[in-house]
């Protein structure tokens, strides 16, 4: 079944409000098995609204409209629609009451507009509103079977209901095939790289595998189609089954959990804790740890040093280290982490060192080095970040996503890719530089 | 002139991401005058993008694309679009060493397929795009005047400073009435209040003023259309007066700056630094802080002090104080802010401390219950927040948000409404509570 959705109104043609109705039917039909082609925003214009519904009802089987059922005159899309479906609009008495009885419960009386709310169709149905006064509706065409039309209000707190307890079971009946997604985020590996490494198991054609390139992450979602659930999947487990072959432990979940979500629910499960130093990213770290609900369990403390004072002071930063290395120098990093999770008395201790920007870069330190460290009970690792051609924002989130997947490898005791370890307690005494990673 | 936005994706069709782009570009195309008469999305096919296309030029004098300029086959926009504008593309050498440099500068080479990114149109421009490796262009239909077609990348962090950078300068040059806007930034007025304040400053023609309500913040933007660019500036100065009269010390910019930019650019300008100490926010406000270039002139320490141990240790909060009133308390919070403010040797202090939810929550200290304290030099000031029916991040944020907002009157030596104020170093003596903030 190919479907469209159209959402109707002037206030979103001018930005006003953003057409979160496309996304939330998108993905409900979707899930159904059901195909969207295209979507479509067409303000409260007669010839407009007329041309998209003639042209949509001919390229697709099923559309789905948002908007256009209020109490004023320009709210046109039933009358609309019902031509093109060859059905026509009665007064419904028994819509009039209910309506009625809406306002007079706020102690209001109707605006005699409001009774344009009570048209509903001859032959088709009409959909229960339980949170306004505008009904919902289904068309048949009544000359070629099997061509539909949905019409919901705009208000999304109208529409999701109405869609979840009317549409979607009528749908769900009609359909042949039941549609599952599972979703895999991977970390650590570059999208294009990713590509090259799983290309062919992108062009399957069910399930089907889609990659979403994020900041420092990438999300593959595997979508199955079958007969029935427990088949999708299974199809999807297998299907999952030969990326992790091919990506191992790059991938952090199969859940729809964040990487943040995922790390403190590692840390809880395993009873361990984590605290924080931070320099470039100026508590972005302990940000994005902290916004997980019951992190309090695994998060104590962070530092937030800026200056090179305060790293001596508060995370026992060695005077000369910063001397000798630099204060964005793998020392530096690896001396915060391990001063942090002393000051904390935490399992795991995490630091992070570098230059943002725009200013501060020098060519032998430019923009975009970012040093980041995490520290367990007997070694220490470093790795070095070159995150370039991106905003301050971009470093830092990065530079976070990159601290996060290294505290749930030492969690998880997992190797650290591309990071330089050494035993706890010597971070001074190493010299020369760690390889970059691939960011 | 006559426009649409044609968005390209099938994530968007799939409902995997919300079409800010469509909301992004409608508003400054409204802005400028120009009149979206559609918004369309279409997936990466090649048939279905081309009847797209083809319809759109037909219809309208602006077409303005987002997404399906990546490096991959499915990615079809760029040659669709210069067949339908009469177009073709070459080959840029210059753009395949930026994409090239983009991939080395993170020691990493480029992957073939990004090779496709260098096309760009024969006839038609580039698009500079410095936080990507697409090349955004447009494209004059070459058989037909005025008729035009803008591609830009699908990231929003790409496609809104291309379209601020490139396109607006370019569409405002082709308009011949000028549009100039004003934004305002108030802070602590709820959008309510606020609309009764204001509320008939909203229905002038000209001059118009819009709200746009934001966490914590609302943003003015008044426009006025003038014959040159001088007298609508001017017009907009002397209707942005009237809000002055209304609002005064509430308005916090009439740049576009943030909030955080704004604290920072002020403790700059009055040789002032800032110390926070967070609770129940984690290191959000000097993430906020920190995000700002430049920041660490005036910010050096933050501390993340979760535990009510580590409150005591590293911030000098009293034993007693914790026990007496518990740790989300006025008393705990100025202790915090002044704690923290010595620790640092700082001239301001903040601290705050609450219940973000969505558990931990009691009858008397619910969800939502937050203290945020600043300290200067002779008085500390503290403000009780009741932030309900909102989410953990929202909470949050607007903790932030009014933290950001004490700071800067600090700095400024302005009052301090709705907030308790006692001489420094007396927190614990002062009991009872403060009175309530209107979030």
């Amino acid at each position: 079944m190919k479907a469209e959705i159209i959402a109707v109104g002037t206030e979103l043609l001018l930005g006003d409000i953003l057409n979160t109705n496309a996304q939330f039917l998108s993905r409900e039909l979707a899930a159904l098995g059901i195909t969207v082609h295209y979507q479509t925003v067409v303000g409260d214009n007669a010839a407009r609204l007329e041309s998209v519904v003639r042209q949509a009802r001919e390229r697709s089987d099923l559309l789905v409209f948002s908007g256009g059922l209020g109490p004023t005159e320009d709210d046109l899309t039933k009358q609309t629609v019902a031509r093109a479906y060859g059905d026509e609009l009665r007064f419904d008495e028994e819509e009039l009451a209910k309506i009625q009885h809406f306002f007079s419960a706020w102690g209001r009386t109707m605006p005699q507009n409001n009774r344009r709310q009570a048209y509903v169709p001859v032959h088709g149905r009409k959909i229960e509103n339980h949170n306004g006064t505008a009904p919902g509706m289904i068309f048949e065409d009544t000359r070629e079977k099997g061509k539909y039309a949905v019409l919901l209000p705009g208000p999304p707190k109208e529409l999701q209901p109405m869609f979840l307890e009317t549409v979607r079971p009528w749908l769900a009946g009609m359909s042949d095939c039941v549609l599952h997604s599972l979703t895999l985020r991977v970390m650590g590996i570059g999208e294009s790289h990713l590509q090259e490494k799983i290309g062919s198991l992108l062009e399957n054609e069910n399930p089907t595998a889609a990659l979403y390139a994020k900041t420092s992450e990438v999300v593959v979602r595997i979508t199955a189609r079958a007969q029935d659930l427990q088949t999708a999947e299974e199809m999807c487990r297998n299907y999952a089954a030969l990326f992790y072959d091919a990506l191992g432990d790059h991938i952090y979940t199969q859940t729809e959990d964040s990487l943040e979500e995922t790390v403190v629910h590692t840390l809880m499960e395993k009873g361990k804790t984590v605290a924080t130093a931070e320099s470039c990213t100026g508590g972005l770290l302990s940000a994005r740890l902290t916004s997980v609900p019951g992190s309090s369990e695994v998060f104590q403390y962070g530092a937030c040093t800026y200056a090179n004072e305060v790293k001596e002071r508060v995370l026992g930063v060695k005077h000369e280290t910063l001397e000798q290395f630099g204060a964005v120098s793998p020392q530096v990093a690896a001396e915060m982490a391990e001063g942090v999770r002393r000051a904390a008395g935490a399992d795991f201790g995490v630091g992070i060192t570098g230059i943002a920007g725009p200013g501060g870069g020098t060519p032998e330190k430019p923009v975009g080095l970012v040093y980041v460290a995490a520290a367990g009970e007997t070694f220490t690792y470093v790795q070095k970040l070159v995150v370039t051609g991106r905003t301050r924002e971009m470093v830092r989130l990065s530079s976070t996503q990159h601290a996060l997947d290294m505290i749930r490898r030492l969690a998880l005791d997992l190797a650290q890719p591309g990071c330089r370890a050494f035993a706890a307690g010597t971070p001074a005494n190493f010299t020369g530089d760690t390889p970059v990673k691939d960011v």
